[in-house]
């Protein structure tokens, strides 16, 4: 089935402390809360699947993705109270993040 | 609404010629034709969102987000003759691949 009329936020996140089980709890938890944002229509929160190619980056930690009905809802999620929130409160966690941004081609 | 029980399979294309709208038509078909497979449970093919903040690449010129039920469909896929058929057709068109494959945390 296509998804369509979609806004998908995909964020990778890789640990400070990659061996840190108590690290990866944490950030796991700050997305759970950070579910109640009422613009995401859709969201998974996921680890590295255990494939193994040239072309697969299985380094991160915690992927992040999430289904916006558009631009307008992503943005606001951006400077929602608790987005900030996620960021105050997890930002330590984390040494890398790279997102991909797509919109329907 | 969470998705569970899923396998995301997220890949980015860079395109050889990165301004070429012919060689973009001719992923996005290639593309199109490869949603024949049967394992596949949901997709989306798309371009990047006009968002620009640090941490967003935007430099890829085609996002194709697979969900799969689990990693044997997604295995199976790899190997689908349509798939086979896909990279020999297409693989031309690009010059840079990223693959994130994500099961539930």
């Amino acid at each position: 089935m296509q998804m369509k009329n979609v806004f998908i936020h995909h964020v990778y996140f890789w640990l400070k402390n990659a061996d840190s089980s108590e690290d990866l709890a944490d950030l796991v938890a700050g997305l759970e809360k950070l579910t109640a944002c009422t613009t995401i229509q859709q969201y998974h929160i996921g680890k590295p699947a255990a494939t193994s190619r040239d072309v697969i980056d299985g380094s991160y930690a915690v992927s992040w993705c999430l289904f916006f009905a558009n631009k307008v809802d992503q943005d606001a999620y951006q400077t929602d109270a608790m987005h900030l929130h996620f960021i105050d409160t997890c930002q330590h966690l984390w040494n890398k993040v790279v997102v991909y941004d797509s919109v329907d081609v």
